[in-house]
């Protein structure tokens, strides 16, 4: 942790409309990897512990503000688009009380800085008693960005905007990424900003030559890796935003041991959690809160949202798994969806074009083929039969039922809900359980077979013209009946 | 549009054998982004209003020929390869009617050329009144291709094969790409092309001198773009070619507004449509004639081919939709098939394991799991329990069923087509229904249930020692009944 | 085939922990392309026909002699780690006869040495009656790496490592692979390496000294492509590896006739065989002994092992194939699962949803929709109504059935085997078939349907409010039945 003396307020700026997005969505709501640009930013102000976190909004404000409705977040709203500085004004202006605390200026649309690299410039800020901190970049090439001009002591004296930067000052690879770390005068000091310029706009950049004009000196600090102050433009920018963070997220995995067979092919958002030894095969997407135990392995394709899967768990190719719970040794799929509610005990097998609902299997259940499990529990060692449908749903309300432990649902069966079935009942194949059943009992509930001899002949003889073009078997049989 | 002042022949060379394909399919039917190398070609050419075009074929004749059957393409056939001139011979041969129009000369194999480009040369070349206008391309280093030499003037004079360049030659990063736009004389000029080289071959670079002998100065239409006549000689070049053409059709999808979570997974064929704010996941797959309005989104993993989705229809991972029409609002998959002729109004929801086939669902029916709708028209707001099937196939023929609104098919049913299920009628759970049911009424076809009791400890106890080995709760309760 | 003259045996070197794989398992056992990193040099000795393959273990050498059991390997304990020298001895002094033969060293992580590479030097080590031949590698800049030091004759006088290098010596960019190949006297030689250096260790590189001073010249074979000695040492090593391997692999089968339409997209183990002119769509993975006749399509995300497929077969998008047989022109898919000991034959039909275990279908057969088939031999052109499921289980054990030729089984049917259906036996939709039907007759096992007219008002009408809330149409249509 940081050692943190001051308190901080931090204020992003998330107002611009973001034409080249060419989206009914204001640009700092676009996703990337999971959770919109401006929510990255608000993330990153909560990991420093932030006193408080204003966003100023201005393109689409009401949207903005919905979509980060209850993160304890403060807005503001920019009415007139009159330039960063006048941005930040209505930023901290909105804060009650800014006495004594540092002021940290974030923007809604550059996802990939790093809490971390933000926490050490704090550290470095606080350590060296700065007025004002800069974080900068270095480029071979710093064309476009504003330079950093720094004195013989390595303060910052200026920032030189392309357009007014001279031959020398054009070499300079130090760029300025917007982003500042201010003690508490910035709020005065913001009021002084000027809007004598071509844009006529006032710039937030200003900030450093007022701050100097009291005497104060301007540190820099350097990031690394200049890809964290990264933004997007436009949907081209934002996937490739997208795939700097899934390249992060997904080397972190790799260096604390789990095993991506094709890391450019696999998503994991920044929620999730693994354990060591998990194996995730190529096309893996899991999101949310997410947590694989150790040992466990995520076959092809398969997509997996805020489920936790115990330790060895196995889920097969093409498996969507959603809010559910596997137990350890569990396998699940190919082609299963569990659904939210799902909680599977140990060793319970799932095979392949299996839903479950809001359902409790306990451990060594089976259900393998062709199944609709839904507001049901199921007691230990219990056999599902292909084709079993739990009929939960009368047309208004879903009804629950409960199966008892080492029960034998034969195939094809239907159980109409709600229904009890006891402990180590027997469903006949082909039944609609309409009734309960006792435990121990076998229930049967279907038609009785008869034969019809000579049926077929009679049947396929009334249609032998068309059996004969498409059926050439059923014709040759038809032909020897006669 | 292009100001087109004379009429345009297109002659496209398709007769090469392409070895190095190593496949039975002549190299020009090789596909690229869902379409067959010369047929991008004839699509270039029909976007440029051409009045004829001629494919050359030589190789696998019949078989380009047939591919190319019924788009209104005049074919030359090449019996003899005697090179590139020869070939051009054929097909201009082939016009009744050259007179007095420009001829293009396009490959069979370079899918890439856009045919923004080729209008922005013929206007170039028609506004300039050139005789010749060669495509150019500029590289760093064009080793291995024809040089372009230009005089001061900025005509072009030769063009320089490699064997036969100048070390100052060699220098020249301008190289010929071999498309040729020219004026009517080019018919008789070819004629006049000799084979007097090494290979005794006839080559359409000779008539640049042809040209210039009578007089005509040559000029050279240079692309931004050197990818854009890129051809391939094996598969992998083909792979680079299909990457190619994802990347440029992907890139100006999401300039037009639409999020591509991961455009190097995601292949959509130029013919399809995508309006602003289309969200697609990865691994989406967007073929032919297929249509998405606005807010649409694709989950992962899903195959889309020539289907219509209204606005704000959802479409969850692993789905596979053909031919489908899917109504605004809609939500289907994961796991949905929707074959030809499924028609969804407003809200539909289709879950998993579900099959259309020729289905017309109106506005709010609901078919949640695993179900077969097959030659079927089902009124508003109708329930389709789980297991649902609509036995449509008598082993011959198909029969249609119409299915009312307000209907609830319990799970489990089998519809027996031909059948007629009136308004708000309710068909029991684990029906077989071979009669039409009237509106309102209550169908019931199973059989009643018996429970037997004492039963399955005479069946478990029967094979007590596998029960033992295999189920051990079994094996407990077994014991407990004794 | 390579000239061998003399016998070869090669040693292994496994025994290292690979902490940063952070793993359970040993680094040697962690997979590459499907096959783990030590199988990968067991593989490449086994194809240079060597007499005697040892494998040296160490760290977790239970787990890698118990992952190479069964595969001929002679293993040696390197009960201690005391460098390279030390390994070697072990596992040449695990030879009861070593004599008169070469021995070639491996490493165990190191899956990308080609067989054909080391059949090279193998050839160049005997037909130059080398005793010593290094395998090097040339890099621009092989900073990190021990540099090959040469005299003018080209024969290697020393390696130096990094730390000890000259900037001259730095300037060298041929290095040591670690990969030796040398005469019979290796055995003898290695047990006078010394371990006075700064770790106390013996390194396998003090033999080119050794050699030398017994007046033997030692020769550098020198790689084409330096990546073939590429190891890992964690896992985002691993998964690079395997892009190597997979692009390697994939190019392999382009420029031999297959279309990929996404290279960078479909995984191909290397023991996979592949005819000209099949098609791969994006997203297909292939594993184990399959085998692909020409002709044949593999769909969008579909994973294959062990499976062999015929002439033209097509296997549509999302399925998953295990231990099938797919016969000529049949079909499969979307979403199908084939299980071990599916053999299908000619002109076969496999829809959606339709998983097969042990089923044997003759030509022709069609299962469409939602199945299950277990257990089963099936004729030729029988139709599998949707929603079949053949109830192969009794709580116990698995029972066969057989079903005949020219047999329609209807929709949702249940076939509770074990059970013989004769050839044209018709099966009525719905029915639970407990009988066995004799040939051309026709099983129905069903429940009788009954109408209850004015059924559907009294049970909505029971929950009007509801109805109201939630359904418009039907609130409506109860209004009307007042």
């Amino acid at each position: 942790m940081t050692v943190n003396n001051r308190p901080l307020d931090v204020v992003i700026l998330a107002a611009g409309q973001g034409t080249r997005m060419n989206s009914a969505l204001p640009k700092v709501l676009h996703p990337v990897a999971g959770r919109s640009m401006v929510a990255w930013a608000v993330k990153a102000a909560r990991e420093l512990s932030a006193r408080n976190v204003v966003v100023v909004t201005g393109h689409g404000a009401e949207q903005v503000e919905a979509a980060l409705d209850g993160q304890g977040v403060i807005f503001a709203r920019q009415e007139q688009r009159l330039g960063t500085g006048h941005a930040f004004i209505c930023g901290i202006d909105a804060l009650d009380n800014h006495e004594g605390a540092d002021v940290l200026v974030l923007y809604g649309d550059t996802p990939l800085l790093r809490p971390k690299t933000l926490e050490a410039m704090l550290d470095d800020h606080q350590t060296r008693g700065s007025a004002l901190t800069l974080l900068t970049g270095e480029l071979d090439d710093a064309t476009g960005y504003g330079r950093i001009i720094r004195d013989a002591h390595g303060d910052v004296v200026r920032i030189v905007e392309q357009k007014d930067a001279t031959p020398q000052e054009e070499m300079v690879g130090e760029f300025n990424s917007g982003v500042y770390l201010m003690d508490s005068r910035a709020a005065d000091l913001a009021h002084r900003i000027g809007n004598d310029n071509a844009a006529g706009e006032y710039y937030l950049t200003d900030l450093l030559g007022l701050y100097r004009a009291e005497g104060a000196a301007a540190h820099a600090f350097k990031l690394g890796d200049p890809d964290e102050v990264m933004g997007a433009n436009d949907r081209t920018g934002l996937a490739e935003l997208e795939a700097i963070l899934r390249h992060r997220i997904n080397a972190d995995h790799m260096r604390a041991g789990v095993t991506l067979q094709d890391p450019d092919r696999i998503n994991i958002e920044d929620s999730v959690k693994i354990a060591r030894d998990v194996t995730l095969e190529p096309g893996v997407i899991l999101r949310g809160q997410t947590v694989l135990a150790g040992g466990v392995t995520v076959g092809a394709y398969s997509v997996i949202t805020d489920s936790v899967l115990e330790e060895g768990a196995v889920i097969k190719a093409h498996s969507v798994l959603e809010g559910a719970h596997v137990g350890a040794g569990a396998d699940v799929g190919p082609f299963a969806r569990l659904r939210p509610g799902s909680v599977l005990g140990a060793g319970v097998h799932i095979g392949n074009f299996v839903e479950t609902k809001n359902a409790r299997l306990d451990a060594g259940v089976k259900a393998g083929h062709l199944a609709y499990l839904g507001d049901v529990s199921i007691g230990a060692e219990t056999n599902v039969g292909a084709g079993t449908i739990i009929a939960n749903y009368d047309g208004i309300n879903k009804h629950p039922s409960e199966i008892g432990a080492g029960v034998f649902i034969g195939s094809n069966s239907t159980i109409i809900a709600p229904r009890t079935v006891g402990n180590a009942a027997f469903i006949a194949a082909g039944s609609a359980v309409h009734d309960d059943i006792p435990e121990g009992a076998m229930a049967i509930a279907r038609g009785k077979q008869r034969n019809i001899e000579g049926w077929s002949k009679r049947y396929w003889g009334g249609m032998r013209d068309k059996v004969q073009k498409k059926l050439p078997w059923l014709a040759g049989w038809l032909e020897r009946q006669k």
